[in-house]
């Protein structure tokens, strides 16, 4: 089967902020997204265990310069406010156009 | 503590797949897998954001020749009709025996 | 974007142990977890097909030390009494600090 390796990043964040972050990856160039409501705990830049509660988790697979793009706004823009957690790792894909790599 | 690398493919598909799904994979070899219902949006090869709504996520976690089958049939039966991905990537893990690696 | 590999954790397991492992995890070091409901099938050590059904899935984010401590402690614990799966692979952070890693 012929792959190709694409970025999966992933934000864990409070649900309230889900439209807002799924508005904002569109606008970085993500072309799609997946997102599920999951539990969790954790130690937060604010405060200790500020998240823990029902959070969601948005998964965006994408081109390494979206990922870049979107790990960079989400430090910029919530690393000092808001208990989130994001991260990338690499995954294999068919059809990589459909994720905006040419 | 030892492990051994095995493959994981995730898809993404419709609810309405899942059964569907669940029995061909299990045909092709899989031993086991996780499902989870997940919102998600995305450009699809049938029209833009058509798997927009309630999805499944499946993951099966296996070896390297049940997972290309597995990516094989699902380009073959779904690409060209159902907005679908899928995608593979790799976890370590304990008693690989249990995936079917030898 | 600066990123640091961490380790991550996976345990899939009934949703009876859920309280019972995310004590252990934080016992062991781990700062924080997700969880999410989920379903599925596979063969477990213990018999075929024991781990049918609604299941959790555990997931932490955490230093090489730790996560080797968690999977030994997983295998140890609970692999010859209960159907529950393991795994780790590697995702990049910002702020590695927060996951333990110094």
């Amino acid at each position: 089967m012929d792959t190709t390796p694409v970025k999966r990043v992933t934000i864990i964040a409070a649900q309230s902020l889900q439209e807002t972050l799924i508005s904002e990856i569109r606008s970085l160039g993500a072309n799609g997204y997946t997102y599920v409501v999951v539990q969790g705990a954790g130690t937060s830049g604010v405060r200790p265990n500020e998240w823990s509660g029902p959070n969601g988790r948005l998964e965006v697979i994408t081109t390494a310069e979206v990922a870049d793009r979107i790990l960079e706004h989400v430090a910029a823009r919530y690393f000092d406010h808001y208990p989130l957690i994001a991260y990338v790792d690499e995954v294999h894909v068919m059809r990589p156009e459909k994720y905006g790599v040419v």
